[in-house]
């Protein structure tokens, strides 16, 4: 299985995440953002947006990366990290939007300006960081994981960007849970981690 | 069935019109946006991000638009709406992914500028619609639907803000094949409309 992969996008890395997790063995092919790789007609072809990751299996080609935890889950999880029977599903969900809205718009979007300068306004994303944080943090109350009583896709969506929070100059400090959880996923076994996660 | 709703949000629309698809029947309750309703405690023990759509039915409480189409898919679609199998369900959640995240921030943050007066940097948002609709237009190319041979709830997931992008200022004209999808989509058995859609 190949996956079209940046090292420094949280994005990429959660589904290198659930891949280690899994025991799927990935073959990375580095794109070469700095340079436009995503935006050129033979990367376009596996991705009409022009983004990271893409993962291929076979026939399938697979964009956004909230899809492809969908899809690893569903295919070698057998359940695990994401559950098929509807009421289940339907609590694990929810959070694989937030990764893709709130978590995007928020330390993701402060990252992007800060880490690599992309035009955004950085303290409207950094407002948005700190509300998203205050609900997790308030969910994460006296739970271990987001939903059900063991990691799944939804701390799987949601760790990277806000593990890597700091560096769109959002602090962690205020939101213990939240700190907690971090330490819980980096506890697990078979866990790997990219530059800028502790 | 209990959906907390608000007629003029098109997330909120999305699941009036899958479940109106399916034949299950919705309990409305309007929340009162105007005077901050889903901002008090009542509001947020349903739901913790403060937003709707929130849907109840007994025991389960499910926040998220998209969760929720995912949700009614697979409780009440038979795999029709949503398939089962990993990798068709592979083809359809990206656009799920893109409706929460590139159509948020493209014609739906348009629309909450311009129709409700949000502080949002609407041409920036408007040059994000015209990208996303830029890319759903090719990719309907030779399609009638977005994944697969038939509606899906990649469908109805990104059908609301692309055919409310008028409503922010983002003129549709120059996407022949989103306006045949949308028409392709209101010629559906059961659909229901909603204000702003034509």
């Amino acid at each position: 299985m190949k996956l079209y992969d940046l090292e420094l996008s949280g994005n990429c890395y959660k589904v290198r995440l659930l891949a280690a997790f899994l025991g799927v063995p990935l073959e990375l092919i580095a794109v070469d953002l700095m340079n436009g790789e995503q935006k050129r007609p033979e990367f376009l072809k596996l991705n009409l947006l022009g983004q990271v990751p893409v993962l291929v299996e076979g026939d399938l080609v697979l964009r956004d990366s909230q899809a492809i935890l969908v899809y690893l889950a569903r295919r070698y999880g057998g359940g695990d990290w994401l559950p098929s029977e509807a009421a289940d599903m339907a609590r694990i969900t929810p959070w694989v939007s937030t990764a893709a809205n709130e978590i995007a718009r928020g330390p993701a979007d402060a990252r992007l300006h800060d880490k690599f300068g992309y035009p955004i306004d950085v303290e409207q994303a950094r407002a948005k960081a700190h509300h998203i944080l205050e609900i997790i943090d308030q969910q994460l109350s006296g739970r271990a994981w987001l939903e059900l009583s063991r990691p799944t896709i939804a701390d799987i969506a949601c760790f990277p960007y806000v593990a890597l929070a700091p560096e769109g100059g959002v602090s962690l400090a205020t939101y213990p849970n939240v700190k907690a959880w971090i330490g819980r996923i980096q506890a697990l076994p078979r866990f790997v981690t990219m530059p800028g996660i502790g």
